[in-house]
């Protein structure tokens, strides 16, 4: 379609880079949080669909069927349940607000919680998502190091207090404490106690990020920081993208009304998507958590293939923890390997992998990566990090010996 | 669930009125733009569903399935087909851009076209979400008249050269051609022509909203603006949710890459929601068409059914055109009757309709309403009209009579 009108002075001038047309996959999809093809349970997808769209397929005749802006009741009961036995939060359906994935909700509540100029403070390395967010908003995000454990919590006291020392309040201190994006980490239950005093005598609201959760390989978790926190100061946010089909946008945010009255206020889109949030409903109820395990045994193997071929290929030259879960692995190379440049070459030879810069604000990032092992095969992985290997000893001549050969 | 945390101070200060918790829909429902729940093509949208999840169900697992962020490919083709059909237009799969419903397509084009301070020119009785848009966005809507063809040309001539005097450009000309929201006015050939010449003189955008322009009695329109400007200034928008289902929410964007590339810039939701795009690609190619000649005709029948009470209950105290189209009637009352007032004083009483000071800024809008008459039966609708002139009565003393029968 041709335009002779110049709609680049007629748009806003404080856009973000336009976006390019999409071309396909690259050959090995090593990016995105994608899930295991082979996962999806068709059948029984299928089988929802057809119940709930004969059961009550008319009620599609109104907006938001009939049960309000809040989301299709059903599902939000589900979720009552699901979430006090896996997370141990205890809320009512009139908590929760389903939203088009938990991006949107991520959205929602930036919008009523954050203004330009505002400072939060974050798990350092993170959600790559939230930091192109940030940049957006004109929000300083404050990055606190972690370890196995989750976030640091004397690097996080005193993040808060220098701040305070600047007369800072941050808006609010974002975690991922349950299988952390990209560390894979999982908070301990005194860190999370711990998290929660400080947000007390900080004065400050939690955001609390579940998106991974339901990927635990041994299926053990702590509870939520939001069953933990007797003061209703946590806005806690999920998917169902990641346990079912992220092709599904089905989020929700669990809060207090004063924060969901304001963001379904915001939320201006007449409801989200009705028929996955009833195909849902009606499949979760019988089928959640059976698919979880199962997703979780393949997902395991996935990684185990990751880390194998990892070991294999890069040797020493690859540091990992072996996560207790999700769909991603957070790689660090020695120092001379820039990724933003690994990643760039890659992906001109059909491999993309995140550049730890666009995922982290530590100050080593430029030699990590983020590899998401869901989507691919375990020979692709194997593929993938061989290719992986050869384009990073070509550019920066590590590793030195790949399938114990000297490349040298 | 409790909180002591002081959310209302911690959030920006700025924000919208907070939503009220959702108490059910009122007795006679007129508001919202519901459909006809006996409509919607439940078995074959079972049928769909089956076919399509059986054999592409797997690509639920990836992001966007395999289209990219413009949406499933097949529905785009669909479209394609479907605006050429219908409205004239001549694009590819690669000028549409899918939407979760035609309001996120809204707020994308707001959000790119639209600066606090800008000034938009809009038909004067209009959307009342427009409204409340431009309100929040900081954007003057200038209204221009119109009559049963549509916008009035010489008065938008008039508009915008007084603009132009004042030095303001407009950052779009926002229209409703084709079945126009409230009026249900359909604009002539000649005024889209005018239009499209009047928008080249004074180097205007025009943003076409073509959300009703399935639902027309006799099938017959005039082609899109977007069809007849050969300049690419039109950004066109339109949905599946007047002709399928609202709650399915599936809209559409029209428009050149400059912009689409833009509004996928600003997407953040990583997608909207696949399933429901996958359904209606499957079902639309075969029934489409005839779903929607059935659903015109149940639509004038209810039509039908709420002009015959609208005469018998308030007789000449309520004017309205016959419309060709759509799903509501925008009907006026005498002078004295304050619809605000009365859709008050109605709400309280289980009977909701959209004052016209919502829904218009011309001198006289608060003697409209808009009713919404797609989701009622015919005997609600009546029974309705009925209540709705009792209360009207003993606010207002109008109207003096109903069925045949003084009231005084």
């Amino acid at each position: 379609m041709s335009s002779t009108f110049n709609f680049t002075s007629a748009m806003r001038q404080d856009l973000p880079t336009p976006a390019q047309k999409w071309s396909g996959f690259p050959k090995f999809n090593f990016v995105g949080g994608h899930n295991a093809p082979e996962s999806i349970p068709v059948d029984h997808l299928i089988e929802a669909a057809s119940t709930v769209l004969a059961r009550e397929g008319q009620t599609l005749a109104t907006y938001s069927l009939e049960s309000g802006a809040q989301g299709y009741l059903p599902l939000r009961e589900f979720l009552v349940g699901k979430l006090n036995r896996h997370a141990g939060i205890e809320c009512t359906a009139d908590d929760i607000l389903l939203t088009s994935g938990s991006l949107q909700g991520m959205d929602l509540i930036n919008q009523v919680m954050l203004s330009r100029g505002d400072v939060v403070v974050i798990e350092e390395a993170n959600y790559g998502g939230c930091f192109s967010r940030f940049q957006r908003l004109g929000v300083t995000p404050v990055g606190v190091p972690g370890d196995e454990d989750g976030m640091d919590m004397l690097a996080l006291e005193q993040t808060l207090s220098d701040l305070k020392t600047k007369g800072v309040k941050p808006s609010y201190i974002y975690t991922i404490p349950t299988v952390q994006n990209p560390t894979a980490t999982i908070m301990s239950l005194e860190r999370r106690q711990r998290l929660i005093e400080l947000a007390i005598e900080y004065d400050v609201p939690i955001f609390e990020d579940e998106c991974y959760s339901d990927l635990i390989w041994s299926g053990e978790r702590p509870p939520a920081i939001h069953a933990l926190d007797k003061t209703g100061r946590t806005i806690f946010l999920s998917t169902f993208s990641k346990s079912i089909a992220p092709a599904l946008r089905v989020g929700y945010v669990v809060a207090p009304w004063a924060v969901l009255s304001q963001l379904l206020a915001c939320k201006t889109d007449a409801g989200s998507g009705a028929l996955e949030q009833m195909v849902l409903a009606e499949y979760c109820p019988k089928h959640f958590d059976a698919h979880v395990t199962n997703l979780n045994k393949l997902l395991k193997a996935k990684c185990d293939a990751l880390i194998e071929a990892l070991e294999a290929e890069f040797g020493t030259s690859a540091e990992f923890e072996r996560p207790p879960g999700g769909i991603f692995l957070w790689v660090k190379f020695p120092p001379e390997v820039d990724t933003t440049r690994l990643a760039q070459v890659a992906g001109q030879q059909g491999l993309s992998v995140n550049p730890g810069a666009e995922w982290s604000i530590e100050p080593d990032a430029k030699r990590a990566i983020r590899i998401c092992y869901a989507n691919p095969t375990a020979s692709t992985l194997r593929a993938g990090v061989e290719a992986l290997a050869e384009i990073c000893h070509a550019e920066f001549g590590v590793p030195t010996r790949s399938g114990n050969v000297s490349r040298t």
